[in-house]
């Protein structure tokens, strides 16, 4: 088994060595001063910046199908790690890879290291490090990013009054895994190839987390539902929030769902790799115009308020288009009955 | 399963501020200026340095029995990784933690968490994120230190004429193995426990990798055996290398063992998680006053040969105390027989 093992770590080598030749040949620079094959990988972030690091660990089952196309899994598990970087307003620098697998299947670990490096490329993040050894599939990437550190987009930044905004479309993903499991069906083909592609390959919006540098106070990636994310700015910040269900935008795939699927996949579907993210109103015309510059829909669907009290759990009031109050349930929203 | 995970994530964290606040009181300065609870951990080399970063991915029943004590499992952990920045001569700062879990014993927990945060508070590292997930047992930690890129011992930095030294004493982890595996008995129980200590609970040698800053040419850490390892630096240094077996450096339980089971340990056995070095015979007594500092043996095993091409795979010359030359085998040694 070795071997073969060792023959895998040489095939990534070898493929990281010519994603390394041809990010030098569009003069793109490398963090790493030392990369695979020594003890430790060397890395600098730039001069008077700081590193961002994220780790993620991908397991079968349970953040994707055993039929998944290798091809698209080695995508998403640089993607979601890109996400987070994103997330921070970081510019992605490079990544270590750690994965075990069953067994050494050459035309498996062809088509899913072809997804890995296609979005490291793109990205210009370089893989460095890793380790691989026999065992059930289990992926784990832990990601580098360079942040100035007064600009890092925290969680933790909230300000009353600061307006809240996602990217792109909300909930696509968690209605592909709907309709995989049966619990809905797209109305076309079509529409259901948009759903499995949101699915298997969440696009990482690093371009719009860098042009939000300066912008926006708090931010984070939605990968386990809009509602329970923006959690964790409340939280961290200490704030309460005010969120109109009927503003989150959607594809025009998910709005031929009935209704009640749409405000489920939009509010507590996962897998979005959207971002939330929150910002003073007087912000509004820079952060669609920096939205425009990078091709990417940035809509408000809320409003930050300050809490009465530091201690109380946060929370988030639920409204539709008409104002009418939502409580969120298990099942989706229920109309608020005072009675 | 998801709250019962959040938890976890929260134990950790918590324990993880409880190590913050020790170093503080320490008076250790944090590289983290953003840990556990955003998208991405911040952290920043010292002024000059860059930062050294190693992953591993431990699998049960691959890198460690299902019944190992958990406690010890959490010092092997971090106690491997910690091992690659030593043999960088990095300076411990910070690390990640995944892992997947089948489930959520807190009792289990508790203790691997006892062990890891042990060794991590005792290397001033710090927990800075991670992600906990369900399925088969899996841990993966991504470990950064601090390093003056120009001192860092890389594996490419053998010279001809260079002594080989190693670290401590070789080949007590395999022992352990062979005892658990029946290959072999210890000769008493003060012995078996002296194994099986090397095995679950590897120190890694960060005081001496520090130590050999600007001493040391090119180093690595054993953890697949000498024989193996050893051959990391030939290869990317283009050296051959010449090693007396008979001087490898062993325990006085190991002495006890058969000749032949003596030497496969020292030779081949994995998880020693000793430093091997070369360095000029210039910086003998240099080398030996910083190992007598730190309390650590060095001796010196073996000499860095100059290679005659580039392009042939390097080669140990293998030869006992007398200088008769030896061929290594998967059984261990045999006398070289010149018909």
């Amino acid at each position: 088994m070795l071997s073969e093992f060792s023959l895998i770590d040489r095939f990534f080598a070898r493929r990281a060595a010519r994603a390394r030749a041809a990010a030098d040949a569009k003069g793109v620079a490398s963090a790493a001063t030392l990369g695979i094959g020594d003890d430790c990988a060397l890395l600098s972030p730039s001069a008077g910046e700081t590193l961002a690091i994220s780790t993620d660990m991908l397991v079968e089952g349970r953040h994707f199908f055993a039929d998944i196309d290798p091809r698209a899994l080695g995508h998403k598990a640089l993607a979601v790690n890109l996400s987070d970087l994103a997330a921070m307003g970081a510019q992605p620098q490079a990544f270590t890879l750690a994965f075990s697998l069953p067994r050494a299947d050459e035309a498996w670990l062809a088509a899913f290291s072809d997804g890995l490096f296609e979005i490291a490329e793109r990205f210009n993040c370089e893989l460095i490090g890793g380790d691989t050894t026999a065992g059930p599939l289990n992926l784990c990437l832990t990601v580098f990013g360079s942040v100035p550190p007064h600009v890092a987009l925290r969680r933790d930044a909230a300000r009353p009054g600061d307006d809240i905004w996602v990217s792109g479309t909300l909930g696509d993903a968690r209605a592909g895994l709907g309709v995989a499991r049966g619990e809905w069906q797209a109305a076309n083909a079509d529409d259901a190839a948009t759903f499995r592609h949101a699915l298997e390959r969440p696009e990482p919006r690093v371009a719009l987390g860098l042009a939000l540098r300066g912008l926006a106070h708090a931010a984070l990636d939605i990968s386990d539902g809009l509602a329970g994310d923006l959690m964790h700015i409340l939280e961290r910040s200490q704030m309460n929030a005010t969120v109109n269900v009927d503003a989150l935008p959607r594809s025009t795939a998910l709005s031929r769902l009935p209704s009640d699927v749409q405000r489920r996949c939009t509010v507590a579907g996962g897998d979005d790799y959207e971002l939330c993210f929150t910002a003073p109103p007087a912000a509004r015309a820079a952060i669609e115009k920096v939205s425009d510059n990078v091709g990417l829909r940035a809509t408000r669907v809320g409003t930050i308020n300050a809490s009465d009290s530091a201690t109380t759990p946060p929370t988030i009031a639920w409204h539709d288009a008409a104002g009418a109050p939502l409580t969120l349930t298990l099942q989706g929203f229920d109309h608020f009955h005072a009675d």
